[in-house]
């Protein structure tokens, strides 16, 4: 099996069924990856670890989805030098998920951490495609076609409006 | 000089405007306590350590200033069993303080952080003196005499509305 | 059966079923807590006479739910020198808990209240036990033991999602 | 003297710069008030005693101003008969005045509150104004005057626009 | 019949189901009332003649609920001299409720609208109540009862916990 | 079949549900449009030739509807002459509708678009109608018309509220 | 002079300063209009002869900035066939602008307004001159030229840029 | 002079000040970047040619700034297949900066923009530091090095709080 390229992890199992979507998208692109838990309050010593040892390790990404009063994002990019992407969680405990944005988002300088819309984990895989390609020829041709078929959905859904008797005149 | 029973730290020294109305608070009621700089991204190991000894070195509250995405009281709260009084500050980086108070205040089931309003620093004081008074007869004396100072100041404002014309008819 | 250390007062029994989870947590800290319905806007006479004899009466934290404009937490706090937890609810008549939360947490300098997250009754048994913990080796004992309990449950799960299928590379 | 009619009440008299717009408006309409401090916070005795003596002393109308979390004209409604007009005011401590609106807003079903706009003392003046003027046919028409007032300095807006080159067409 | 003396208007019928609200509570305190539609957008002409004829025709307080952009409570008392209460209604095309708040809540200076919380129609009532009882003995009556009856719901509820087995030591 | 004068343009498919009320209004005032879904993000180079060839084909006017990170009617705007409506949707990846709002409504200087509320797309419709009823007399007719209808059903409501029992003393 | 085409009214002289930027559009489109003051709470009777006149005195679009509860746009707009374009104005009295935003942008369905961005005067004159446009010629080849200018002042900044050192490789 | 591999493009001009702070960062960390003006709604064409074209001329990761309805960073992703890191800009237009983050934040699935902090220039440009770095060891050393200088930052302050009185007790 590859070693894993990118990493994606999040605070509580309850996650998954919103983080799978980057996983999925990092499985098209063929990057490998993995995926487990680290909660920033309930495992910190865990979530030190783990970010510490992760360039080490030979991850280039790592992908973290979180939610309400969201901490976990950012202190993994204070423990590493790799690039974070933060995926703000539409959580139970989250109030709109305005909580889960905000303390994602509003990193202080020096810290990054590369948000993503509410429950964007599948842009979260897409963008850690893209920072891959920059460097891969075979991630850039997946990113590539992904981003085709995109426009290819949508020129369907052109073509059926028309068949159902929407539209007229304009042809691209 | 007595041993700390309260700390106060703050992600950045800029934040110490703010806090310093906490120390002023402690020091009315006469309780020792320590004031540092912790930050949660730019010296998390740092900040581990000082959670983690916080409750072996005799502190019996830990008061915490941040603003923007603030971690550090909830990453401090799950570090120790400590109360943590968390202060979420309008710093320049915040967006009216709504982050602020939103990443300190979400907190998930498990790990809480005792919030009080937006620079509300001189409460979090009060607050770490209401908790340590239900223990220390001294410092709830200072505590009730405080509350008592509260409503004398309201009622000379009284008296001062009167001399100035307002107000007929109610005396209390 | 113990004279109560902790009350927890709601506005409305319908808060119950949020505010149970604050009884819960004192239960498994062997707290000895008394619960009741305590209306700032209904009874207020009652609110004064409660709040005022609390001290007196043994009580070392009060925790108070309210929901919408949630007065009752500070009124409490206006009228005890204890600390008051207050956990704002997300009650039928509330705008998504902001005006709870922004009615609890705003609270004058002078007066505060330990605000947590919304519905975060959970939280508030939590923090009384930490507040209670600095001063109690049996409840220290307790509040210790719940903290490890919430890590040994991420990483059940961390194994759960291995036997899945998921994660590879990272063991701590 | 006349015994006053209307209660103008501030939580602080750093209040008082906004709050004097409503005195002006009954100085106006000629209906006789008192105007003092009332803190919800620091003086709840006081303000029990004050709501509850109300409308015994002859008073037909409570002006209550506020700001952050703002309990004073929540809790004076529940401690009187008498309608409670509550001005929010954008106070140092408030969140550009969400937390003054909310807190006083949002009563709960039971206790209402008549709630004018941000800062508006003046028109917390206007509408005692109106409610005297339903039974009182002086201050009605001191009222209808003023709303005539208001649109005649309106129309010499419009005059002085001309005057100056704009508008062309359109006479009313 | 008696002639009315409160008015309850609403933008559309589909506001019945909260307003409805208001008219209990008036039949409670035995006011005679009269409820209608009236549209600001939809038929503005006869929102002007009906502001305009209010008081005339010896109506003393209008109550008005509408949502979005709401606009009819404004309207109203811009042409009339009558107090006007506002419900803002969280109506199917209002966002969160804000809409409707903010455009009845902030008039200009000169222009007051009484606004009662979100959906607030049952303290719009009262607040119609508390406005007449100022001058009318009966209703003043009527209004006291009310208020001693929601303390006594609150204290049965008192009793209700404590038979449930919550409860022990505080007894007003 | 008559050329179109509006084109309704969305970013997906899946808008249709709510775009199609603003066809349903250009069907009553019988103006000719087309509609078809042009994508900002996945189609960009066709967004480009649609908007660019809109005026030429003898558009007159185009409605776009977007939610999320709306930008489908700004760039339609900045690529044309002709006046651009954006009908904010609240899509499932919008936070209750704040980002699609903002982010249509908010045009620099230079480059406006005409909002409508959120949802609105009948009333983008409406618009639509409004704008070309001020050259073609048909139209207007139709648009006075629909004017009237809005009306005759709100007097139709008060109608029956009446037969319900409800209402007493004003008629118009 | 010219007749005017279009009408620029807003609530208070105070708005000028804002509103001022529409005009300026306007006349540099070389499109005759009028301007005044009409208030909907001041002076509602002389804004229904305003509204009800506007279409047979030749107007085509009507112009209309309002702030904080802003009712002027909706009000016009519900007593005329004509195109309204509300400007959201960041009044004194305004919470950040968001009463005015959404008093003036979420009309019900029936009764449209053209809302531009927050004080985005100078927007509302270049949509009345888009909505003119794509009827008269003259004006079409104003606004085409206009767009022309806006993208020549970025390429000359472009240019600046380069000379100050800035920029490399790209060049368009 | 070496090839660029970052590009750092703005909407305006006037977005340069906030913007120069990740050219500051990039020349920190020795990477060749570019910097120029394009605006989506002025310059919609020199748009897609920049975005078009970046890949090829050998760019590596895109920063965008842009405020109120900003789609620059959006529409620059959806032309390309480098990673775009969008900085919502707190613009003289925008309302607090809300419509700059959410316009930029909340991408549709499939087109995913890095957006950091509001004003966070700083951190796009340390944010494509940490994407190079991951294949560029002396990037990589830089970005380790800058870290580091965070950290001795901060003990800095300590130290300098302890000479002032401040602290005692704790040392790491």
């Amino acid at each position: 099996m590859a070693k894993p390229l990118v990493s994606i992890i999040m605070g509580s199992d309850s996650d998954l069924t919103i983080m799978k979507a980057a996983a999925d998208m990092l499985e098209e692109f063929e990057i490998p990856f993995e995926l487990t838990v680290v909660s920033a309050h309930r495992t910190p010593l865990r979530m030190v670890q783990y970010a510490v040892q992760a360039a080490d390790r030979g991850l280039k990404v790592i992908i973290v989805g979180a939610g309400g009063a969201a901490h976990l994002p950012g202190m993994i990019a204070s423990l590493t030098i790799l690039p974070v992407i933060g995926v703000p969680i539409k959580s139970a405990n989250s109030i709109d998920g305005w909580d889960s944005i905000l303390s994602i988002l509003q990193m202080p300088g020096g810290v990054p951490v590369a948000t993503v819309g509410l429950n964007g984990a599948k842009n979260a895989g897409i963008l850690a495609g893209s920072i891959l390609a920059a460097f891969d020829p075979i991630v850039s041709a997946h990113v590539a076609v992904y981003k085709k078929k995109l426009e290819q959905e949508v020129l369907q859904k052109v073509d059926s409006l028309k068949a159902d008797g929407w539209g007229n005149g304009f042809d691209v």
